[in-house]
Order: C-alpha cells, then structure tokens, then sequence
C-alpha cells in the first residue's frame, strides 16, 4: 500500500498525492516528498524507482529480504537497509528498507507486520524547523533514532533476563533442571547476539550519511553524533551482556561437574554404610558347623550391634569428611 | 578445452577464433576477446600467456592448485584466483583461475566439473551497454557477482542446518546419540569456515580491481560497490553461524554433564532401593541359634513388609529429591 | 539542590549566587562559574540548560540514567557522563553528568548517594594558579584525576581479592564447598569487567577534550597525559586481574575433575574389598550338602582368615596403586 | 667452512675467492659477491664483519640461535634472520642469518644440518638477466621463495595430517586410547603453529625489504608480490588447520563426555539386573521357619523363573531406553 | 642512599659530587650527570627534583610503586618506569625510575632488593665514543638493553619449565597427583603473562624515545631499533608460551576425562565379575526344601565351577572390549 505525501517548509501537506506527482512536487524547491509503501509489491518497488530515479542495482538489492543493516551511497541518493525490533507482548523482527535524499525519503516496510512509522512522523512535525532546513537528513535522523531507541529498550529488557538468569544460577536450587537454565542462558545470548550484529553497522552508516558531501548541514550534526553514541551504547550493553552469559555459563558448568562430585561422594559414602553390614550378615550366614558365635546367647544382639556399629562409625566419618 | 570468443560493442561475434588470431583481434580498439580453458593443458596455458602476453609469475602461479582467492596486479592486466562453490545435488568445490585486462579475460577453469560460465555469458549479453564501454571490468565483475551469489544461496542452506541442529539440541532427545550431534555440529561449522575463508579475501580483491588505474570506470563503481556488499554479507553471516555453532556445541557438553548427573542420581537411588532390602534378607538368613524373629507366626511377612516399606520409604525420598 | 559559585583569578568568592546571576558573571572576562546539583530534578537541569546555553540534545540526554562514560563536543562546551566509584564500606556506583566550557562548569549528581565533591574543590583550591588561567581545563581534569584514583584503589583492591581467591584454588580445601569458590570468582570477575569499561572509555574522552581547539592550554597537557595514564593503568590492571580470573576459573574445574577421578577410585576400590569377601561368605552359606570345609575344625576360622586376606591384598593393591 | 663466490653480469666466475678479496671485488661495478659460511666459527663471522663492513650489532646479533625470522636495515645492508624447514625424512628446523646489500650477500649457515642452499644457487643460474641487474634483491628474492615453498610443502603435509586425525576422530573407535588422538592432536597443533610463527613475519620482512629505497627494483617487484603472497597462503592455511584441531579437540571432549554417559548407563543397567536377583535370592536364604513357598513343590522353579523373568524384564526396559 | 657521578667526554670523573653542585655542572656543555639513589627516601626524591628541575606530577608519580613500564615525555627530560626482573637463586621483581634528559639521568631503584646497575655502569665505560656524542640517549639504552636481556634470560627460562610441564603431560605418569601438574602450569603461566606485560609497554616507550626530538642522534638508532627488537622477541616468546600451555591445560583436562571413563569401565567391570558369582552363591543360599542340586555329589564343585567360569568368561570378555 502506497502513501506518498508532500511536507513543504517543515509542515505537512493535507490528503496524500500520487506517484505520478512525485517528480512535479521535486521540481519546487520547498517540498519534501515522502513515499511510504507498506508490504510493497513489485509495482510499488518499481514505483519507486520512477519516482527518485533510482539505480537498477537499487531496485534489485530491494529485492532481498534478511539483509544486514547498512548504508550504500548513490549519486543523489541514499539507499539504507533496516531492521528494526520492536518489543508488542512479543519481540517481532522488522525489514526497512530506505532511499532517502536531500529532498525525498522513500520507505518499504515488509514482513507480515510492517515497522510503524506514526511515532517516526510525529517526530517530524515536532520539529518543522529542522524538517525545513535540512529535509532528508532530519527524516532519516529521526528514524534511525526510533530504531536505536528501540534497541536500547530491548538490551535492557534482555539485561534484566540476565540479571534473572545470574539470581537463578546462584540459587543453584536442586529441583531446577540444569539443563532448562542452561538452555535459557543459550537463548537471551542469541537474542543479544542478533541486537549487536543489528547495532554494530548503524555506526558505520551514519557515518556514511555524514560523509555525503551536502547531506547532513551542521545543525544537525549533533544530532547525528547523538544517535551514533546511542548506537554504542547498544553495542556496548550488547557485548557486556554477552559476555556476562558466557561466564555465567562457564559457571553453570562448574556447578554441574561440582554437583556431580557430590553425587558420587553421597554414592560411594551410602554404598559403604550398606556393604558393611551385608558382609557380616553373609559371614553369619555361612553354614560352618563349627560357629562358636552362632550359640552364643546374645550372638545375634551382638551381630546386629556390630552391624549397626559399623554402620553408623562410617556414617559418622563420611559425615566429617563432608561426603553426606 | 579452448574457447576464444570476440565481443565487439558488447555484442558477440558468431563462432570462435583460434588463439593465434588474438593478438590481432587486440590490435583493433572495439574488440573484447574472452579466451576460456575448461579443465586446461600445460599447452593451453601456454597459449594463454603467449596470447595476452603474461608474467612468467603469472605462467607458475597458475601451475598451482588449492590457492585461497585473491587478485594480483600486473602492468597491463590481473591475475585472479576464485574458489567458486556450487550446490547441484551435493556441494561441488571449484577452482578458477583468471586474468583480466581492460579488454580482454582468460579463465582457466579446473577439477573434474569445471565452474560453468553459461549463466555469466548470458549476463554480460543482457547489458551489451556495460560490456562495451568497459569490457573486462564488466565481465569480471559480472563473474565474481555470480560466484558471491552462489555463496549466498550456500550459506543460507548452511543458516537453515544450523537452525535444525538448534532444534535438535533443545529436543534434547535421548533416544539420538549424542555423539552423532557433535559431529554434526562440526561439520557445518567445517563448511562454514570454509564459506568465511573464501568470502572475506574477495573483498580485499575487489578493492585492488577498484584501484587498478583505468580498470573500472565510474559507470561500473556501484556495481563494484555491490558485489562488495554482498561478500560482506556472506562473511558476516558465516561468522554469525559460526558463533551459534560455537555457542550450541557448548550447551550441548552442558546438556551430557547435566545427562551424567542424572544417570548417576539414578544409579545413587536404585542402588539404595536394591540394597537396604537385601541387608535385611542377610540379617535373617544369618544362623544364630537364638533368633526370636524367626520363630515368630508372621516374621516372614513382617520381614518382607520392612523391606518393602524401607524400598517404598527410598523410594519417595528419592523421587522427592527428583532424583528418579 | 543548586549551589552556584563563582572563582575569581582562581580564588572563590564567599557565598553562593542564583542561577540566574551567571549570564552576567560570564560576561566578565576573569570569572569561573561552578553550577553543582546534587539529586537534580527536572527545574534543577532546566536552569541549567538556560544558565549555560545548553544543545537541547544534551538536555534530552541527561535525563538519561546508566549511560556509559563518555565525552560528548558540542560548540562552546563538553557533555561529559562519569560513572565514579567509591569506596565506604561498600562499593558504591554514583552517576555524574558534566558540562564544561573554557570558563564554566555545571554538574549533576545523581542517585540516592551523589559523589561527593569536597575533594575535587579542595584541589582546585590548592592549584589557584591553574585554576586561574585555564578554569574549565583545570576544573575538569581534576574531576577525572579524583574519579581515576577511585578507581585504582578499587581495582588494587581487587587484586587483592583475586590473591585471595588463588590461594584458596591452591589450598584445595575439600571443606569448602566448590561452588562457592566459583561463585566467589564469576563475582569478583564481573566486578573487575565493570571497573574496566568503566575506564577504558575515559582515554577517548580524555583525548577528545584535549582535541577541543583550545581548551586544555600547554600548561595543563602534562597533567591530561598523567589522568590518561592512570586510566590505562587502571585498565591494564583490570584486564590483568580478568585474565588470572579466567585461567584460576578453568584451574578450578580441572581440579573438580581431578577429585571426581579420586572420588571415583576410592568408589571403586572399596566396592572391590568389599564384595570379595562377601562373595566367599555368600559361597559358604550355600546349602550343598557335599561341602566338606563346612565341617572342617577350622572351616570358619579359615574361611575369616580368607577374607580378611583377600581384602587385606585388594587393600594394598589399590593403595600401591594410589587408588586410596 | 667459508666459500666465496663472484657473480659478474648474472653468471658465476669460476673457482672461488678469499674473504680478503672481497674488497677489491666490490670496487668494480659489475660484481655480485656471495659469502657463504656453513656452520661459521666465530673467525667466520668476523671474516664476514670486515668483508661487507657491518655494524657492530649485527655482528653481536649473529652471535644468537633461536631468533624469529626478522628484517633489520642498516645504511648499506640489511640483516635477516630466517628458519627454514626442510623435510628429509623427518622435520628438521633450520636458522640462517643473511646480510644483503645491492651487490653483496652473505648467508650464515648453523646448525648440526645447515640448510641446503644447493637449489638457490641453480635457480639464480637459470635467470642470470636478474641476477645481473638487481643483483642483491634477486639472490634474496630466491632464498625466500625457496623458504616459503618448503613452507608449503610441509603445511599441506600437516593438512593430511590434520585430515587424518579427523577421520579418526570420527571413527570414534573404542579401541584406539583416547589420550593417544588427542596427544596427537597436540603435537600437530604444536607444528602447525610454529610454522605460522614462522611464516607471519615473513611479511613484513619483505615489506620491510622493499621499502628499503633502491634495494628493489621495479622488475622485481612481481617477484616480492608473489613471494609475499606464497608466506600469506602459509599463514592462512595454517591458521586454519589450528582452527580445524582446536575444533576437533573440542569434539574429542564432547565425545569422551558421552562415552562415560554410555558407561554410567551400561553400570546402572546391569547393577539393577544383577542386584534384583540377588535381592529374591537373599529372600528366600532367610531362615524364617513359617515360609510357606519353601515347601512348594515348584517353589525353586517359581523363585529361579522369577529371578530369570526380573532380570529379563529389566533387561528389556533398559534396551528400550537405550542404556545397553 | 644518593650518589651523583659526572662523566666528562664519556669517562667517568674520580669520585663522586653533592646534589647541590649538579646545576653547575650541567652549566658546562660536555658533562653527563648520573644521579643515582638506592632504596630512596623522600628527601632524596626532593633533591633529585630539585637538581634537574622536574615537573610535579613527576614527582608526584614517583610516589607510586606498582606501576607499569612506561615513557612519559616532558620538556626537558623523560620519566621512565621500568620493571626489572633478574633471577638470582630466586626471581626478583625489581622497579626502577628513571629521569632523563640529554645530558643526565636520574635512576631511583627501589624495593628491598634494588635492582643492580654495576653492569650498566660497565657497559657506559665499554662505549665512551658513544656516551660522549649522545650521553642521555646512550646511558637509556644501555639500562633499556640490560633489563631486556633480563628478560630474555628469564623467557627462555620459563620455556625450559613449559618443556618440562609437556614431557609431564605426555608421560601422563598416573603416580603424579594431576592437580598438581595443573597447578604448575598455571603458576608458569601467570610468570609468562607478567612478563609479557612488562615487555610490551617497553615497546611504545622506546618508540616515544625516539620521537622526542633531538633525543637519540642517528648513530645510536640503530641501537635503539635492535632494543626493540629484543623486546618484540620476549613478547613473541612469551605468548608463544603462553598458548602452548593453554593448549596443555586443555589437553591435559582432556587426559583427566579419558582417565575417568578407564576408571569407570573398570568400575564397571569388576562389578559385573563379582556380582554374577555373588549371585548364584545367593540361589544355592536358599532355602528351598526341594533343590536337587544341593544333593548332588558334585553339587558344591559344579557350583564352584560355574562361579567361576561365569567370572573368567566375563573377564575375558571385558579384556577383549579393553574395559580392564
């Protein structure tokens, strides 16, 4: 689904326009056209290249979905691949990808839930004064902020899981399945894993964007070093967090091969204070004729003392050899 | 096998020419000669340098087997080696040895299935434009386009067995040996690596093409740029396959070390179960002469109640405990 | 609270003034303010923003807490985020923002125990002469120089801890319950990877602020090399300690796998003592009636000594071979 | 033992000259001196000293085994340490110390086996074109081209080797002690690391080389790509086969983890099958007076098929359960 | 304990000066200072700073111990921390500051064991040309090289105790405790990390020396270079080192897993062969009244027999798996 609407001195127009219309509104000098295509199809995409005069190898890349994010320079445009995530009960993985250029932006949304662009726009009419000056830049601005915005939301949500996972490896409680945190740890780091490899490269576009000659002015300057500090930021948690799991698992390792040991201490202690008795009881179980013992009057009050002796002396030495 | 074509204004001549004719072919300003060696002879070589007048480096280079991709300047052309890979039913493991000049190629094509260049010939004939006002930097960018995008269908085929070992791992399925997982676990991580070490010197190669002085022209530098993108994306999802792996033959020894620990809490449990009632069954089968029990109306099934209960009582500790 | 004060030629005036005096302190060419707020609200950053001029982005970002430490350039003034650490009697995280420009400084004092300054301003005081002819610089640098010693004596501290802990791995004391040596570690650990990104990013800043066109003076390069070195000792150290954690840790599971081996064989070995003579009293109280030892004289005595033999050489065997 | 030879336009004079000699060789343009000592005394390396006038560093720095393969230059010369390998029958690790300026070489050959330079010298005679014009550089260009093709040979020798390991990994045959393949594993490791150790340096050593100004000239600086080229492949395929055997090592440990669940199993399983029986038995040994199935007719039949059907029946469970 | 010597055209006066006269040597253009003091007290620190006018925040640093090798460059002189180690029955840390400047240097050698210059000394005396032309520079290099040579001494050292570690690993001699082979490679380890911590820095210092200008003159860059070089080749040893006994860990944790599974299938087995006599004894052991086997004549010895038999066929059994 196409929108395409034209914002001229910062401030949007009222009702959308076609297409077709695009390359008469970029002849003026004041309009900022923004075309938005929802689960585009291949017209919508070939619309596109129409309307901005875009390069065939464009179109084809726009093709592709499960890109990596990243920024690739044209002659008058801006070809940027997105992926944002946002966090709606369930974390949902977005596919953006955008042209932006001085005076233009296009935007393909994909997948079966678009990423939502009302929070994007409304930014824009907050600031008019930037959306005037600077169009291009202060569109793409704003969305790159949304998304690292939304970044940071989720590497803190994920740095609580792991705080949760670290209260639960310490616990070190028997009646949970070692295996179950185990596997836990395994997901939180993947999902870290995919928001640092989502994060790593947005640095490297702004930078990208910052290098095109005319693009960004100074005023927005700041702006830009603003998102990319936030995009660090990101990063930075990512890795902390990364590496936080990776001990922890380490650790939850060293638990198990620890828990094991006690196992097999509590094995061999419990198998000793149960073979003893059974050799006496064999031993008074044999049928020599000749077993003074066996006629004694209190023969078997003796037998069982023994065994019950015998078996409570190794209770009590593996108990101070710490084995039960 | 020896295939000298001629393509004038991007468009090819009916038929082949024989080496000898290539000199001349070159002397005329509007020719591209592609010379193509499929499976080649120490002669075919030969003929290779003499037509394009070679480096005797160049000459010995080619000699030589299992080389890692990588592209050599010369004075007047490039020496180039690609390990392309295709997946036609199994996966084939190719070698393909290049030289390009502004407006000339030779590829020499190994192994027991040579690379098939069928695809690439169709493309370079689908954009005659490019192929005439920058012959050799089209071909060979169009070559090195193919054989990326043969690493990209591999190295999601590569994403998709990974996430099946995934799958398996968390089933956790005991009646799957778990050797077997391991072993597969290394194998596509082989694969994987293997996909990395090809892809990452790529590019390194098409930045040398780009800096050739008069090698690329401006017209071709996006597609340059392209290519470049998609070797990026193809080492950079490698290495991400490659720490799930790394991440996953972790949580499996995790996953055994947990397993041995049950199966020894288990062996602890049974042992207890089986051998309490057997040292009672000792006790009075021992041959006091004085044993009250035994002459008691119910001591035999009082006896058995013991052991019985005591087996029961171990029994729900242990299942307490969760070790059964 | 906001307390506003003024120094002159490097000397503080007596008394506080109101934020909204220093616009016309600054137009005087020899005066230095300091705007401090400890637990700021909302009011407290919005005067400051005016008293100061701040980037309405620096605004937005102070609202921010748990940012990572970092040095932000903006036209006539540095945004600085400080994450110190402080020792007394627990470790406490603070969080500080800063702004300073050649002859201003504000800071912010977060969370339930702001950093305290008294230090800080009792240097400045006892350097007036720096104070005087470079303030901002000055002001700064001694800001980082108290927070960067904070952090050496945390991570000497650390050191200690980690000596500590190496002696408790090589005491090998099986009273001590092996997890807990490990949890010790992962903890200390994550202390010391805390204190190390913490102060590998003060370097960037520090160098930053020096890259600031004439801000830090010659005078004081000497002293922004000095801060610069300690942060990298600091983080040397901490890398250290990380490291000899990291190899202590995989010392630890290697020796819980060696008292798992020695568990074992004792395991082993004295199921073998015991079960020999079981066996030999389990033959002798078979029921044969042609079992001529049964009425030997000395049948039993022989039969003890048999056992007690038996298990007396399994004893010795296993003790020569170290399994008890 | 000291053999000096003249090379005059590319082509060996015959016979030899004396150390003294040298001098007056040099005076005249067109001669290119080699100096070459197999397993030099200490009168060799000062022979060698006065000869090509060297600095009294290198002449103490010739004094010392062991060194990494390194490029040093001075005014007049270069100082190069290399180790080559050769493999005659077994691995033997050679070092040879070489000083080289545009017109002179000395190579310094140690060691109980000193490399062999017999192949140098006759790919020197077969391009004397080279050997005229840029003299130095040539001589040296052979020597590491020799170095690194011998390089070669032995890392992809390793490779087999690795290949080999691998194969037996996966056998996984029980009868093959596991400590052997992973010993194995090792020493390979061991090999294949210091041959990239050795390699590494190579590089920069020829950068090193080239950038020494009118050492290389431009006919040459194929030959130095070329060889540049070969010590990267070296590098790079060693540095895989590392990852491949740490990899591998992993696998083994996995393997050796599920091995001793396989054992656990088996224990446990045939414990219970055992102590079962044992248990029924201990039943009916008791010596109570009023148990009724003593005197059954088929009560031992019933007790044998009883004890035969648990175990059966157990037997059968853990088979399902795939524990034997 | 301070003593102050003045070289005059690198020879070294007869006796020694007062602190206070230093100024008015250093007035005269062709001494060199050498302020030296030997476990230094504050007052000597004073007057060093006094005599070649530091800057406080040397001073102040000098305060510290602890720190890590480094250069830190002021106007006039260079402050230099150095951490020598010599090896004198047992290994000695030593730490040594250093002030220099064209034409004095000032050296504070601290600990209980301050570090010997006597060598140094030596080696000024050896070169007077060179401690003549360039005395500051000449008189760091020489420390500079003696404490690398030190270094040297003790990384080849620590390659002899790695060698050993690996003949103990592979002799895998199961009278040795493992724990303790561990913890040997552990503590080998940790003297290999400190040195290649002290090694490295010394790099950049050396580097930073070079660039202070009009420091080192050209003959002594040679030198310098070769220092510098050593002290790349105690870094590349000791990392060298340290990976080997990584790898040594790794295998020998590996050994300690197959060492268990020996011990288990052992287990395992001798269960087994004691269990199936035990047993039948149990059946022949009840008391059945009809059992015709107890009458038979050759009962007892059939039984005997078969115990037996069963026993031997499950130890030959055992023998062929290769489980004993």
């Amino acid at each position: 689904m196409i929108t395409v609407r034209v914002f001229r001195d910062g401030v949007a127009d009222e009702g959308t326009i076609e297409p077709s219309q695009i390359a008469e509104c970029l002849a003026k000098d004041d309009a900022f056209v923004w075309f938005d295509a929802s689960a585009p199809t291949a017209d919508d995409i070939a619309a596109l290249g129409q309307a901005f005069n875009l390069h065939p190898l464009t179109l084809e890349d726009i093709g592709h979905r499960r890109q990596r994010p990243r920024v690739e320079l044209f002659e008058h445009y801006a070809f940027i691949t997105l992926r944002p995530l946002t966090l709606n009960e369930k974390l949902v993985e977005h596919e953006l990808h955008v042209v932006v250029g001085s005076r233009f932006m296009g935007t393909l949304r994909y997948g079966p839930e678009p990423y939502p662009v009302d929070e994007v726009v409304k930014r824009w009419e907050r600031q008019p004064e930037l959306l005037k000056t600077d169009p291009g830049a202060f569109a793409v601005y704003v969305l790159f902020d949304e998304i690292v915005d939304g970044y940071l939301t989720i590497v803190e949500q994920l740095e609580d899981k792991a705080d949760d996972l670290e209260d639960l490896v310490f616990a070190d409680d028997p009646s949970i399945d070692g295996s179950q945190i185990q596997e836990r740890i395994f997901l939180v780091k993947r999902e870290v894993v995919k928001l640092r490899r989502f994060a790593s490269p947005m640095r490297q576009g702004l930078d990208l964007l910052q290098e095109q000659p005319g693009f960004v002015q100074a005023t927005l300057l700041p702006y830009f070093r603003d998102v990319t500090e936030h995009a660090i930021r990101v990063f930075e948690l990512a890795d902390n967090i990364r590496d936080v799991l990776t001990s922890l698992l380490e650790l939850r390792v060293a638990q198990v091969a620890n828990h094991l040991n006690v196992v097999m201490k509590k094995l061999t202690a419990w198998a000793g204070i149960l073979l003893v008795p059974t050799l006496i009881a064999g031993i008074y179980g044999m049928n020599f004729r000749n077993m003074p013992e066996l006629g004694w009057r209190f023969g078997y009050a003796g037998a069982l003392i023994v065994m019950g002796g015998s078996a409570f002396a190794l209770y009590v030495m593996f108990k101070k050899k710490d084995w039960l």
